[in-house]
């Protein structure tokens, strides 16, 4: 998606080899007008899949599943990270590496939101090792759901995530495929937008 | 607003005399055109104030901002909890106890998006202890920009937050009111939305 592609190398900013930074308008800062277009284009590719349900993981998917749920008109539901104190004990539970954050996280979604019968689209912002992608994954396939596919806003494909992934059957839209990046010379995107 | 109270009244759970639960529709599974109105009605009662950006915490407070954001058009900026592998040095940072997880957290923004010239408009679901919106506006004045109020979900007026965020003279508009609650009685509204 060629206005994901100039906004990523017009704001976003590499830190050393791994780390891509797009604070400015995805993750921290939002642009939301701008992340509407991102959800238009995942309804353009995932609007004949009878989507009923939108899920992302926090915190910063969840904008951008809000955002994308407007098109499709579906609920969106977030799994959140560790046990509070206000949430039930009737969980659908998985578990997630968070590389960013250099620790591991319970992914938790109450059973009263993921059924048999839905057809869920995943949401969310990177796509790099999977772990949280995986985890959404598991919590679906507990609930006996089907998983449609998943949209992306931002595939590192150099990392083995969007492989797996796929190999397990799922459909990946992802907005902005990354070949690889560094600080000499910025983001450098795949040939192709289109499925690995 | 009538139309928060009757989706409390039917969807929301109370657990003893502290805990409502709105899982249902607001912060965990997520009704997008539900809170499509609440963000309308936030405009309503905001947009003559200049906004030119929305401030909030995570997590459940991202989708209501983003869905309120799209009437302003102005950006969303989440503050984070705690400090994670990749956020830059140059931060704000208040503190907040939270109630429902039993614990403090650092509470962050980067200073590249607060300025002195900002408006901020800050959102949240809930109004309590009123320590995560305290912590939303020492981060403004820090940074030396205006708040130019608080739009809050519901606000539970029997704890102390709403009276002293408006001793402090923050503009605070409260969507739906609890005067109080239990488990035998279920929610009780105050008599008026207004503000108190």
């Amino acid at each position: 998606m060629e206005l994901l592609k100039d906004r990523i190398r017009r704001d976003g900013r590499v830190l050393g080899k791994d780390i891509l930074k797009v604070d400015r308008f995805l993750n921290h800062q939002m642009d939301v007008s701008f992340i509407s277009e991102l959800g238009r284009e995942f309804f353009r590719r995932f609007k004949d899949c009878g989507v009923n349900k939108i899920l992302t993981i926090e915190a910063s998917g969840i904008g951008i599943a809000c955002l994308t749920a407007t098109f499709f008109d579906v609920p969106v539901v977030f799994a959140k990270k560790n046990r509070t104190a206000n949430l039930p004990d009737d969980m659908w539970m998985s578990r997630a590496d968070s590389f960013t954050q250099g620790r591991t996280y319970d992914i938790l979604v109450s059973r009263e939101f993921l059924h048999p019968s839905d057809r869920v689209l995943l949401i969310d912002d990177f796509l790099a090792n999977g772990h949280a992608l995986s985890a959404l994954i598991d919590l679906v396939a507990q609930a006996g759901g089907t998983v449609v596919g998943a949209g992306i806003v931002i595939e590192k494909t150099y990392q083995p995530g969007g492989t797996r992934i796929r190999e397990r059957g799922v459909r990946v839209e992802s907005l902005a495929q990354i070949q690889y990046m560094n600080e000499e010379q910025g983001v450098v995107f795949c040939p192709s937008d289109s499925a690995l």
